[in-house]
């Protein structure tokens, strides 16, 4: 199975209560494709990138065999950089530069080889580039899944609209699905955004897990309850690299593996908050994914 | 199985989005009572009223096998008066009244028959009348669970990590967690609180659900996502008295019973925040605690 990751490749810097880094690698493509790169092996990320991106990051990437060739490289360009700074409570964050640089004109090409993918991850970005990708596919991915965030819907939501009418799986946060519903419930604003286009609708809620809605039923998988988190940045990113990296590895787009695939989503996630940018989610084994899954088992089991 | 409930029988006065309520029945004590009343039959609720308190209230206490005995009416006094507005997120509210009345001079004394229940619940109160309740006890009770809130750690600490040591279960929400352990990890606040004295910490994080820990475990209870929240008003004390109602109801305190406990406390939560005050507790059936309870397995469950 094939999964293509559209989504930034980019440097972050980024400031928590238990630290400071300079440049790191970040961009929700990073996040995405090293996360389903610990369930699959296929997977492909179109993305661009300026002259200063170092070659030892290109490297990490493809070690964790992702296909960077759809990665454009603008030798004359300087690459995405996001600077932020998280409050004490981990959830509040001040952003202090972002500077689009080669993104600003990103307009994202597939390799030939990319277009008969059979799975369609599309990272946060304009939704305009979003739909651009879908209509490069040769023949509609098996599934493709969507992130989106509150400032499209504030500056391109009739793009937003369209795009989400092309997907089956959207993610969002719990203020994002009322913004775009205008509804305070989750389970109405679920309802209403379900009749927009998208099949499955995953509402994101950070430390307090996730909601999956589908047809009339409801899943929620929680969040690990973590000792210490280190840095927030990329967790929801690595959520949904998890999610369809473990949809992608058997192919089942039923409700039950959906389920199963937010469970991994927040497993991965709960690695990637450790240590800071990538650093803990390239380095876990599959023997630390197993043990957290297992810890997942036991943080939720009851018997009636 | 015997359960002692110590806590307010009060009036409410309820504003929401949803609508306003006169001066309604509620109180900790009247909610964990009639929670705990679907699940098991003998309840002794200790506490004061006025002699405004409607003998139609104490005959709907009554009708749900609750012992009144304990509840000391005082007829020249006036009954607990809480007044609040929620806003429509329905996780802050207003206080607009608090009258103390009865309450003020609250110095609970045990009948007799009460000193030998088997499970005692305090409610949210001084922490001084916590201690006089449990030292009124001719035995150890099997299971004591407290409830209490920031303003007792904010006005009567040492009095408060006093009455800890004696309890078995503490219930805090997210935010007192972190003040009395003065940690914000939850894991690390709940590890901390688990040193004063509690064996078993449940930390309340009201839509978000609710944490169990004991020793190194942590178990986590969803809150049921719901179409229309009408009423939070006494959400935490139907959970508690779920909980307990459960525990005294099969006589187990084990980690196992203990998390069925916590579900069967947020389902029975879950019915009372769809109506104004106790409106929704009293008129549910077993079948439907059953089918919410069959909801809450849905809603959780996964296989890896």
């Amino acid at each position: 199975m094939s999964l293509l990751v559209i989504g930034t490749v980019a440097f972050d810097e980024v400031e928590t209560p238990r630290g400071k880094t300079g440049k790191i690698l970040g961009g929700a493509g990073t996040f995405i494709g090293l996360a389903a790169s610990h369930l699959m092996d296929d997977i492909r990320i179109v993305s661009v990138v300026g002259g200063d991106f170092p070659e030892e990051h290109m490297n990490l990437l493809k070690k964790h065999n992702i296909d960077t060739q759809g990665i454009k490289v603008i030798p004359e360009g300087k690459t995405f950089f996001w600077a932020g700074r998280y409050h004490e409570n981990m959830n509040n964050r001040d952003t202090l530069a972002t500077e689009l640089n080669v993104l600003a004109d990103f307009d994202p090409v597939l390799p030939e080889e990319y277009k008969n993918s059979e799975y369609l991850m599309l990272g946060n970005l304009t939704p305009a580039i979003q739909k651009k990708v879908i209509q490069q596919m040769a023949k509609r991915p098996k599934l493709i899944c969507m992130d989106t965030m509150n400032f499209w819907m504030d500056v391109a939501l009739d793009d937003l609209l369209e795009v989400i009418t092309m997907v089956d799986v959207l993610t969002i946060n719990d203020e994002e699905a009322r913004q775009l519903s205008g509804e305070y419930s989750l389970v109405t604003a679920a309802r209403k955004i379900l009749t927009m286009g998208p099949r499955y609708l995953i509402v994101k809620k950070g430390e307090h897990g996730a909601l999956l809605f589908y047809e009339d039923k409801i899943f929620h998988a929680p969040a690990m309850p973590l000792e210490d988190v280190f840095d927030p940045t990329g967790a929801g990113d690595t959520f949904a690299g998890g999610f369809m990296g473990q949809i992608a590895r058997n192919g089942d787009t039923g409700f039950e593996n959906m389920k199963r695939a937010l469970i991994y989503g927040s497993a991965l996630a709960s690695f990637t908050v450790e240590k800071f940018g990538t650093d803990r989610l390239v380095e876990i084994s599959k023997e630390d994914i197993a043990n957290r899954l297992e810890a997942f088992v036991k943080l939720t089991a009851f018997e009636i």
